[in-house]
Parts: structure tokens; sequence; C-alpha cells
């Protein structure tokens, strides 16, 4: 199979090399375009980024020119790839699709559009029915998003949860990795012998995702679910990977075993796919006592599996547990990569590239 | 005043160093005797102790023999302060009260004993009603006990939410200092880019301690409140201070901005006394967003008060807010002097010593 | 005595929070005025500081409002400190002087020229000596610095080695702390499980300025020491405390133990001035072999005495030990009061506040 | 090919973990037995190990059981790596030796002996012609070893300039990796802001094992060089990779761009052997001006390859640079490994199992 051609706006950020990391080697997608600020346009990716990642940038991808993030620089693309900043991506994104193209988006400008898929592929699917209402509008490309790095690990956990038991309310509290703020995220003099109790905008974020993700989808719409969740965000100085102590209430309350037992078996929903991020069980349910660690369980599943544990009875909310998803990869990057694997695979990824 | 003659048991260790510390200098204690385990006793204190705090252990205390915990070893003191770990506390600390000596202990062994007050003196000053049954049962000295250093900040700062509001229900998840695991706490190699989701025993001192604590003293006994608490516990790469996220449920609501005002108005129950150890208000209140951040509040009010931030609505149980207190102060050796200066102001601290 | 009235330039910064902190209840210096940069100039100190150390800015400074960095703005001030940016220093720190204002520089802008002491008023009292030469090329104020964070307290260490012995190499290498890189230091995401082996224009510091440190001073002039110094500098993360590894040659060899005895001797030359930053010895050399560590020894002498440890034979040049000074006391905000304080106590700092 | 049978000894500490994870899957090795302190024999490895790398330990190897460390429990096995703490080692290695096994080992118990090589392939081959003397003596297995985590780098880096220019003397600053520690190794408490100046042991074993690796072999035996190494160790907050600060005087005087292309082009001695832990270069000089770092660096080449960077002129001894190995892989099992890759290759480990 020809790989379709993809570009990566907003290459030079944290997880713009992740995208970079994800896509060299991939078997459907091949890097043929990079943009990030005008400052950087015209250099090479090389020399334009401060890599941040073990090594140095891939060769081939080093040596390509920077250009600017606009859509007639990504004419020969199928599709975009965007790590773009939220008030950039509400002005660049849509002229992205306007030209023709499908943008996969980490940023969440447009995560809460009525006609915009949120996606956790292994768990709502059918969000793909409203990309025929968003084409319908902008009558050419589209938009498809991946939920904030902190949401996408509790939506997989809780997502068996409530399909067999009911989800009710939920009291999320994160120790969050640094690599989920981005280049410009905290000082190191803020985070030596210290933790930040606060992250602008992300318990917010907690809290509305949610909904939408786990919400019902009647014809192109999405029904957000009745939930309660209430967050409280933490900086800690790790480098990947977003711990979350979970209580949560089911509508049939369930013992931790049962529990564990349902979050453990879980396939998802695109197992039969066979999509080339997601190779190994969505969530895998430890036993020790004292895991998941983001050092030791964020790689699990190649960056793509949520990590269970210690789940136990919660004596105000009924059910509690700890989870550990990577933030760079199942929570932005490797995300957005799966989404659009789906796309591909559910023939929603048209080539424009006429090759 | 001549000052009361005190000794210090497990006095090499984590909160033994701050006894140390905080004793060096009191106006009403005079440290006259420290014990560590066998293998320290006979060696000179600056030789046993692998000090821990910034520069050198004082040079009086330096200098000192390390004596075996014996109490006839401490024939020449008024009071003990004990920082043994709880097995050895379960022996000794009864052999102390038994030879007569008062014993304010930082350990858990007798923290629910029934005749034994929990005390957060500005909380629960009644609890001292219990020493009267307890010295009847020994016939000699009596024990005293703080909280584990994750509760003390926690029963601070809800105490004076429950006494106007009614406190029903907590959801709490703490991010807890390395020096709470004393000296034989976490290996670097697991707090180096990681955190650790578990601690062996903390989150059932949190749900069992906090009920005693802010329990009604009838006659000589405490009926222990009626509530749920759920906790998560955390170790973080932190030196000093336990930062924990908390819900809570109320019996009467109210809006985060009275809660402020309700807690930052506390003024404790022992500011008449002028004790040595409580010169700063209980608990203060902050309104920047990003507050209370370890390193920033844990030394506020000389490590013992606790500060609170970010109270605002919880959507699952009302009411949510950050709170910080120095695990080492507050929460073990400050709360343990405390204690006995409270004794002293209240006659109940007999001086043994024929001064 | 009338306090003299202080302003502080670059107020806002790491350097500028310590001169605050230094400054607030000095008893010979009264903050008067306080500069930033222009888009904080108008605002309260306390609204426009991004405080980073424990606590809050003291409540009196956090009121002050923030004057744009011009001399007229400091009519009502008798000197100085400057914790300018370099570029900053060299354009505004002369408009300062040729205004009539002695200004003592933390910042490396002026620390090379011929008729500017750099100080280090153990060690080289004897610069004071260019102020006089200075003063007739400005027909004004004049201007005294300190050297780089790095330097000084390799210059204290040294500087009775060099008296008695005679200093010909030195290699160098520094564990520098994050403090020392300013508020716009290093980020997390590169000092968390990493320590990164460069700093920009460290070394060179390293290697220039020592030689000016300890020349001689004929007449108005200082005659550089013949030195060779190589340096590697280091940044890692540690908030205080700059650790120096030091092997270096001298003309007289000389055995650890009578070093060390020199180096712990050292009364250094203004210990009769009683100044008030200067209450501890210059020099403590200490005797367990795992020491100096930054997060111990630091804050040794209230954060002005440069602790070293280790003192041994080196197979290549002959004596090597370790030392640490407080980058942020010691080698900025410390020193730059200390200056002065001499000026004052030499009668070189005149009162032009009408007071 | 049938796989060689590996025994591995002091399997549950940090070096012992990572030969797991280099043995699982190697082509020319199976794992066949593990031993570890009495107190684990018996038990399941995977329940006997408190596993610290990410993940959990392989599976297969998980359920075998660990066995005593006694010759006669590995009889199945045609050699043993040993991750052994020295004052075991000194006592067992000999035994297995003994017994007829090839003994490969970490540890540096038997690294001085006059018999025994102390191997960094690409630099000293020539020390296998110690064997035959040392089977000569034992009369059945022998025993070859590799250098300290700190030497194995700083030996192979300087090993293409001393062939080209002659190496004199060194004064090498290390920051080294917790990983080096082993499993005792420091304690959170004294690495969280801060860095250690001392590792016990450390410095002697740079300043004594590099004169031998880099030695002459006359005959059967090896004849030191000449070298004059002072060290300044250094513990810091890294998980694994040891940063070394390196300055050095060559008898032909060089530039550092000279130096950079020959340490850059060194290929080692080993290449045309195509071992399998050998397949990156030895070295790689890298241009940027702030590299290595530990976390960006240390697994270049699958952890095996040296990087070199910021190659300059010293100005006390002639050169300087920073250099950057992997401690636990490069520096202890990757070299145990490739060790006995060696002796494979060269025909010098002959099968004791049947096979």
């Amino acid at each position: 199979m020809t790989r379709y051609k993809a570009g990566i706006l907003g290459a030079t950020g944290v997880v713009g090399q992740r995208l970079v990391q994800r896509l060299v080697d991939h078997p459907w997608f091949e890097i043929s375009a990079l943009s990030a600020s005008e400052r950087s346009a015209g250099r090479r990716y090389g020399d334009a980024t401060r890599w941040n990642l073990a090594g140095a940038p891939p060769l081939r991808v080093a040596s390509m020119l920077v250009r600017p993030p606009e859509p007639s620089e990504f004419d020969d693309c199928d599709l975009v790839f965007s790590a773009l900043d939220t008030q950039i991506a509400a002005e660049r994104e849509p002229m992205f699709a306007a030209a023709g193209l499908v943008v996969s988006s980490n940023s969440s400008a447009f995560r809460q559009g009525d006609d915009v898929p949120l996606l956790v592929p292994e768990v709502n699917v059918a969000q793909l029915a409203l990309i025929e209402r968003q084409r319908a509008r902008t009558g050419a490309g589209f938009i498809v998003t991946n939920p904030n790095c902190s949401v996408t690990g509790l939506a997989l956990a809780v997502a068996p949860l409530h399909r067999e038991f009911g989800l009710r309310r939920i009291v999320v509290t994160t120790l969050q990795a640094i690599s989920g703020a981005g280049a410009d995220g905290p000082r190191a003099i803020d985070l030596v012998d210290n933790v930040l109790p606060y992250i602008p905008g992300e318990e917010e974020k907690l809290e509305s995702e949610l909904s939408k993700i786990l919400g019902t989808v009647r014809e192109t719409r999405v029904e957000r679910l009745e939930l309660d969740v209430s967050a409280h965000c933490h900086r800690v100085p790790v480098l990947d990977g977003h711990l979350e102590a979970v209580s949560l209430e089911l509508a049939t309350p369930v013992d931790p075993a049962r529990a564990a037992e349902v979050a453990g078996g879980f396939a998802g929903d695109i197992a039969e796919l066979d999509l080339p991020s997601s190779q190994g069980p969505p969530i895998v349910v430890r036993e020790e006592p004292d895991r998941p660690q983001p050092r030791l369980d964020r790689d699990a599943g190649g960056g793509m599996t949520v990590t269970i544990g210690r789940m136990r009875t919660c004596s105000v909310l009924g059910l509690k547990f700890e989870l550990l998803s990577h933030n760079a990869v199942r929570g932005a990057a490797g995300c957005a990569v799966l989404n659009a694997e789906l796309l591909a695979a559910r023939k929603l990824l048209p080539r424009r590239s006429g090759s």
C-alpha cells in the first residue's frame, strides 16, 4: 500500500516531536511536510527544534525544511496532524479543513464542537458519525480531535465500568507529568523539592470532556452523559505519565475484584481492525500494591496501554483505584495517530495527493 | 522558671532530629537525655546520628551520650518525647509511663487507646480529660499522642468547618513528602522521575484517626465522630510538606468564600495560653490560584501553620480545597512539643527531678 | 544612625528577591525604591513579582510601587543595588552613577572595568582604591561589583592558600544550582532525571574573574594574577548552592592537613569592621567524608560562609577539595550588600538624601 | 547454533536485572539458572525481585526458581555472569571457576588480579592472553572482569587519544547516576535538592583501573600504563548515565578538532567480530554545545556507545571534554555480556552442558 502523505502542524513542540517519532516509521503514513512558527519557517527541522527525546531527530526528518502553517504549503498532503496551541489551532485548523485536508488534532480548540468527533477509538467509534455533518458544513475536509492528556486515560479506564455498571460521579486527583505542559512548561525552579497544585484550565477539561467522550451518538449528534466529575490537578516532577487517583460512584455497585475483572477484560471496540498503534490491550490491571508508577508503567503497550492498580472499595463513593497513562503518547500524539488510523481503516481518509 | 527536664526516645531518626532542633532552645524544656537503638547507646549523639537537617547537630546535644531506651536511664527527666518506631513504642512507652514519666508520643502505637488523648491542641483540648482515667489505670505516668503526619493538617483544616457546618464525608488524596517516611524511607532510585501511589498503612490511619480527633468527649471517653473518610496516599519527591487535595460534604452546604472565611478566621482553642510552639495562626488561607506549595508554604508559622488554598465548589461533594502542612513539624515533632506545652500550661506535667 | 536609603534595580528577579529579603530588616540600609522592567512599572511589587522564596514578599515591600529603571526615579536614594541583566546593566548602571548614585552591582557588565572594583571584601579590600579613579572619570557616583556566583566561593576558598603558598593552576568542575540561572533559568523538562553539561558564558567568567579578584593593587590599578584556570560548568537539579570540585597547583606544595588548617583559620580582612552581613567565619572546613552538600551546607553563616571539605592530595596538580557556597547569597545578593556595608564602614558611601 | 547456557549470580539486584534484560532474548546465550541471596533461594524470581526497570520481569524468567549461589546448582551452565557484591564475589567466583565454569564478572573483587583480564573489548582484546595463565593456576574455569561503571566509558573515550597522542595525566570529575550504587543506593531524602560529593571507593577505582585497562600485554602479563589520574566523584539525582568532565594532558599536544576526529573515528578492535552487543560505534562525538546529557544520550547504541561532547582546549592540561556512558549497560551488564560474546567468538568459551 502506498502510504498516506502526512503533514505535522506545530512539529517542533513536545507533542510535535512525539508525532515525528511515531510517524517516522509508520506503515500507513509518511511525513511529507512540517510546520512550526513563522520564526522557524525555512530552517531545517533539526536546527529549528530543541529535541527533547532520547538521541536526535530522525535523520530524514531533521533535514526537511520547516514550512509556514499555511494550507497551500501542504498541498501534497492527504492529512495533517495538529499539535498547534489552542489559539493558533482555532484559527488555522479550519483553514486546513476548508482546503480539503483531514485534520487529526490534539488541540483543544474544537473538541467541544457539535460536529467534531472527540475520539478515544477503543471507546467511542460511533462519534465518526459526526464527520458527515461536519463535511456538509465545510464542504471539504474535516477535523477530528483527541481528548486532553489527562482525560484520555481516565475515559479508557472508566468506559468498561460505565458500560457494565453505569457511571454517576467521579472525584479524580491527578499527578501530571511535565511533558503535558508542552515546551513552555514549568521552570525547574518550581519543581525541585516541590509539586504544583494547579494547572490552568485542566480541571475544567477533565470535567467537560468526559461527558462528551462517553456520550451517546444519536444519528449525527452526541448526547452527553449526565455525569458529575470533580477534579484536583497537580503537576509533579515526572517527565512522562499522568497518574490519577479515582473515586467513583456507579449506578450498580460492584465489588473491586469484579471491577478489576471488567476493566482488565476490556478489549475495546477496534480490536478487529488491527490498527498499527493499538497492538497491546487498552487496559492492564496490575495486582501489586504499589503500582502503577509513572516510570515503570508509562511505556506499557508502547505507551498506548492504560495501567490500573489498587482497585479497592471507596468508603465514600463506592470504588477507587489508581490509573496511569502516558500523556504524550496515549494522551496526545499516539491517540492522534490512532484516530487517523481509524479513519483510514474506515475509508474516511481520502487521498488528495495524486498517488 | 526552671525548665522541665526532657528526654527524647528515638532521637537519631528524622522525627528525633526535629525534636532536638525544636527543643534545644526551648524556653520551657531542656534536653537532658537521649536514647536510640542499642547499637547507638554509649556513643556521642553527634557520632551516632546521620544528621539530615541543615548544618550539624547543636553542639551541646552532639556531645551528649546516647542512652539505651530504658526508663531507669531517664530518672533525671520529667517527661520524654517519643519518636520510637511503632513496634518498639508499643513495648517501651508503657514502661516509661509505668516508671512515672509523662510520654508525649509521635508513634502510632497508642493513638487509638481508649484512655489516651489523640491531641491537636487547637482543636480538641477536651481529650485531656482522658488522662485522669489513664493514670488511674497505670498508677503513675501517662501517654499523650499526636496524630499521623498526614492527619494533623487535615484535622486542623476541617475542624472549623466541622464546628460550623457539620462534616459528613471526605475524599482526600495526599502528595506526601519523603521525610514522612523516616530514615528508612524511599530509595532515590524509586523517586527520580517517579511518584509512588502507595504508602503502607497510611490510608487506614487517615480514615481512622480523624474520627477520634474530631470526636466528642463525654466525661473521660471520646465518642467518635461518624464520618466517612476515603484516602488515596502518594509519596512524591518533596523533602518536607504534605499536600492534600480534599473534597468534602458538609451537613450544611456552604459556598467557598464563606468556608474560606471560617477556616481563615479560626483562632483555635489555645490562643489564650500563648504556648511557645503556637505563635502563628493555626490556619492561613491563601488567595493565589497556585498555592499552597510545599516548598513555599511548609514553613509558615515556623512550620506549625496549615496553609489552605484553592477553596472552591466540588461538583460531587460540595466543597474542595488544597491544604499543606509541614509533616515533620506540625505533623510530628512540633505537635508533640505543643502537646507537652499544653500539659505544662494546664498543670498536668508534674516535676520528678528534684528541682 | 539614620539608615541609608537604598534602591533595588531589577527587584523582581531571583537575585532581586534575595536583595529584598536581605535588606528588609537591614540595620544600615532601608529599601526606598524598587525598579523592574517597564512592563512592571506602576504595579505593586507584590503583584509584579513571581515570588520564589518561602512565604510571600515582606508586607511593607509588597505594597511599594515598582518604578521604571530611571535615575530620576531614585532621587531619594543614597545608593542602588543592581540585579539587572547584563545588557540592561551595561546601559543603565552608568546612568545611575552619572546621576551621583553609588551602584553596588551584581551584574557582569562592568566587572572587568579598569577602574571598577571586583570585590570579595574578605579578600581584596584594596580594590576600593579604584573608586577614586572611577569618580575622577564619572565626576559623580560610581560602581562597585561582586563576582559571578560560581566565582565568589572559589575566590574565597583559594585566597588563603594563595597568600600562603602561591596559586598557579586550577582545574575546577562546578555543579551549579538552578537559582544561579535567574528567573528564566532551565525548564523542569531539562532537569528531571538529567544534568546539563553547559552554562553559556560561565566557564569564561570563572577563568577571567579570578585573576582580577586575586590581583595586586598598585596605586589605582589592579595587576592581574598570572593564573591558569580551566573550568567545566554543569547545571544540576539543586535549588541553591554551587558545589565545586577543585584541583589546584601551588607554588609551594603543601600537605592537605596544612591546607585545611590555613583555609579554616582564615579570618578575612574585614573581621574588625563587624559588618552586618559578615557574622560567621568566611570559610568553614568540615571533616566528614561526604560534605559539603548543597542542601546541608548552603546556609552556613547565614549563607555567607563557604564550606570546604574533602581536602586531599591530587595526583595531578597537588591538592584537591570540594567547596560549596550559596550562589544567591554569598555569590550574589549577600555579596552586593556586604560590598555596600564595606563602603559605608570605609566612609565611601555619601548620603544624597537630605537626611 | 545451540545457545550457551548461562547462569546469573546476584540476579535480583540492579545489575542482575540488567543482565536478565540483556540476556533474555540473546542470540548466543540462554538464561538457565539464577542465584540471589540465601533469603531468596527457592522463591520465584518474579517474587524475589523488586524489579526496577520498566514493566515487569520477562515472563519466562519471572517463573524460574532462584537458586543458592553454589557451583553445584549451576552444573547445567556453560558460563555464569556475576553481579555479586564484592565481598561475596571474592569468596564465590573462585568456587565457580574451580568448578570449571567461565565467570564473566562485574564485581571488583578480581579486577586487579595478575592473571585476570580487565576487559573493554574494543580497546584491550590482548588481555585475553591472561586467561591461559589463569587456567594453568585454577586447572579449570576462569574469571574475566569488566571495569567499574565510571571507568569503562572513560577508558573507551581516552583509548583512541592514547593510541594516537600518548596519555599522561587526567583530572576527571564525575556526576554519577543512582543506579550505579545498586539496590542499596542513596536514599531519596539525600538526593532531593541535593548532590553528594563522595562515593566510597570510587575515586580509587578510577585511579587504579585505567592504568591496567590501557596497559601493554607482554606474553601473559599486563604492564600497567604510567598515568596520573585524579578523580572527584559525585552522585547526582539521575537514574542512569554517568557524566564525566575530563581534562587531560597528552604526550603530543593536539587541537580539539583533531582530537574529536580521532575519537569519533575510532572503530574499536572488535568491529569485524560483529558481536551482538556491539552494533553501534563505540564512540559518538556530538557537536551541540550542551551535549552529552544523561537522559538524552545514555541509550545511544543500545546503551553501549559512549557519547563525547564539548571537546575544547584546557588551559591547564591541554584538552578537555565531557563524556557520557550508560553505567548499567556499557559500564556493567552490557560490558559483561560483551566480554562473554568476545570469549565465544574467540573460541575461549567451552561448552560444559552436554549439548
